[in-house]
């Protein structure tokens, strides 16, 4: 598994025409290493994250096909659903005009502690389970999810929660 | 316009359940004093590019409903569709659970010059015009969009492209 995650090239970028037409894979990662990244449902093209990889946890997700992100507050690689079976199991990838962001489409796997398929910590199927709404000058939330997916208390036991104020 | 502008607040970060579970926006903007954004068309749910805002473009986007961006490279605020008329017009919004990503959905707008309606200055519909592929140990590019919307020369003439090696 080693040899084939290192044997995965990302190519130079030469030249604009190059990176926005040709078929070579030639990723910018930004100036802390990393490249953003857009986590979709294959099946119903909801967007359900936002995160970032760097080098490695892209070549393993490409080699593995089970998506790993970066995260920058433990500044290390995530297989996701380790903690909570809730893996993201990579159907498609996709990459930007200037190679500065991919999206993962994935299918969810349901959490090993009960609840249904969903990707969210907060027990929601996305993230994005909040619409901003705007009225005579003030913006305010509303949840488009009604119902969570899962307990988070109970599939995250014991584990920090990532949002940071 | 501007007072209206002026007038949109984002609260402070005071708790995790207020961020996470609240219905008061209080965005997190990065070190370089931005957020990403995901743009998808409204119609189809296809995502079209990823980029970043900052405060007075979210407030602008959130006021005018037509999306303002931040450029990096740039250092400034865009109208998207200045140049090219293809506006996003801004029919929802959307929030992370840690908020600090937001979504625009949007209604695209055909280039002024001719062409179809579409978004990214290649000449694409999407700026995610391209599958990455992965085949004993290669990672290569298939295009995914087989024709251009629009042709890029005419409606970006003399506009240098945004795109960097």
């Amino acid at each position: 598994m080693k040899n084939k995650i290192n044997k995965i090239q990302f190519n130079k970028r030469t030249s604009i025409v190059e990176i926005e037409e040709g078929y070579n894979l030639c990723p910018k990662f930004n100036k802390d290493n990393l490249l953003p990244c857009i986590t979709v449902e294959t099946k119903t093209k909801e967007i359900l994250m936002f995160s970032y990889i760097n080098k490695l946890a892209f070549k393993k997700s490409i080699e593995t096909k089970k998506a790993h992100y970066f995260s920058r507050s433990r500044e290390s690689i995530w297989l996701k659903g380790e903690t909570s079976g809730m893996f993201h199991n990579i159907k498609k990838m996709f990459i930007d005009d200037d190679q500065d962001c991919v999206i993962f489409e994935v299918k969810l796997a349901k959490p090993t502690k009960g609840g249904k398929a969903a990707s969210c910590h907060v027990g929601y199927k996305s993230c994005f389970y909040r619409k901003i709404e705007y009225k005579e000058g003030q913006a305010s939330l509303k949840f488009t999810e009604k119902k969570k997916s899962f307990n988070p208390e109970k599939v995250y036991k014991g584990i920090p929660n990532p949002t940071k104020i």
